[in-house]
């Protein structure tokens, strides 16, 4: 018996990273959560030869498995479209079942272009979201707080509160510049804002954490740690809380949300114009 | 005259992040590149209230445009899509047309919750993602080495050739572990790898780029330096080069590419394997 049998295959298949297809495919396919989904990718399907070869390893997949394959598909080129198509699996074509319909709405053939998704069509905007990782990276845990008057935002909390990971992911999705400073456990005694942020106090944003999720997150970093004991992590959360209060600060609980979701709270509470994704 | 009269409005509306929504509009509006196109963001619509109230900002801008507005649409709970259906504008309903037929193909009813995307619906991955993202800041152009063991690739090149974002894009978005390691100019006129770097050579990939761009992105770091000077880039690109024939190094050039696209393609080339996106 084939070891695949039991579960799902799908396939994501484009003309260039698949991204879009995966992503769209993730989020109907997270819809159906008894189901086991094993996951292939078919990027740079650029070539009636590559085609062909998609068509080969879907079909294979097919005979050797108990389930029909789903294929998402965001293919351009129709001969291409039309190869993947003959295949024996369940097709969801994503420009087939949109373009269509936009072309009517929108009065206007679109370009059938491969590759603007993604790649660096707008090199200007490309070239912004390289220039705000390393701005992420210049001002990153206080290293530097000389840009402050560039940031879009500047994200305070404790160590490991997910300051890093959001304010990446602000610069790599949307190319905004944001720093990160980490309040001491002096500065949150005091229970005022450390004179330095003073002047961005507009800027600000406030990453809170419960003391059980921090706990677990140092213990992976410095296990059995005085930095990653219960005492400590209460003690700080607890502290961070009030002072945001005191401040009244923007702010948000990172324990269980992720930093899509951190990053999209930010850019939505704080206003901030941002250019479209990619 | 309204301002945006000439523009197309586009609302991307999301029970959470809404990034599903904007990648899959995107996706389609860059196939439409005559026409000017107005993003506007709807995220966390999760409820009967802020459903009405995007409905009222669709209809504002509805009266106030010339065109109709294009609304992309990843909202699961029925009442609010319905809310969203009637407003006066084109709307593009990714799961009315997607999942509907998927519940057919697969038959199973499809669980109707949200945030299962973008949201930390798997815990084990996500904190991959973030330990992942660790890795990369840590190993960040050869400031250690001792965890080398650990990489899935690690990214050689020189200095401005799009390591680190590259790096930092396989971390957030795969959980892949990437170290790069910077080649010097010695080490590139030595023509072969430095010692350190011979154990893993089977997880080495080299990132080339060609001289201009090298010294168009340089010369934004330190204008009229030395280091962004055309010779010295002309010098650099053609060692490293050789140096990645003579060692026989997987590589691709990055002149003209994005993180995403150089990503994929490593991905890809060294059959890593990696989970699904999110």
């Amino acid at each position: 018996m084939n070891n695949n049998a039991a579960v799902h295959p799908v396939f994501f298949v484009s003309d260039r990273t698949g991204i879009t297809a995966e992503n769209l495919g993730h989020a109907l396919l997270t819809q159906f959560t008894s189901i086991a989904f094993q996951h292939h990718s078919l990027p740079f399907i650029d070539s009636e030869e590559k085609a062909k070869l998609a068509a080969d390893s879907i079909n294979q997949v097919a005979e050797n498995s108990e389930n029909q394959p789903l294929v998402f598909s965001t293919l351009i080129d129709e001969d291409y479209r039309k190869i993947i198509a003959e295949t024996d699996a369940y097709i969801i074509d994503f420009f087939d079942t949109f373009i269509k319909p936009l072309e009517v709405e929108l009065c206007t053939a679109s370009s059938h272009a491969q590759g603007l998704s993604h790649g660096i069509s707008n090199e200007v905007v490309y070239m912004s979201r390289m220039d705000a990782i390393n701005f992420a990276l210049k001002n990153d845990d206080g290293v530097s707080t000389k840009e402050y008057n560039d940031a879009d935002v500047i994200m305070i909390g404790v160590s490991r509160s997910g300051k890093t990971p959001t304010c990446l992911y602000l610069a790599m999705q949307f190319g905004l510049r944001a720093a990160n400073y980490p309040l001491t456990e002096s500065d949150m005694e005091h229970g005022t804002l450390p004179e330095i942020l003073h002047p961005y106090r507009e800027k600000l944003f406030g990453l809170m954490i419960n003391a059980e999720r921090l706990r677990m997150i140092r213990e992976i970093r410095r296990q059995n740690s005085e930095y990653a004991s219960m005492a400590q992590c209460q003690k700080e959360t607890r502290l961070i809380k009030l002072l945001f209060e005191q401040e009244n600060i923007s702010r948000i609980d990172s324990s269980h949300i992720s930093v899509e979701e951190i990053a999209t709270t930010i850019i939505q509470r704080m206003r901030i114009r941002r250019p479209p994704i990619y």
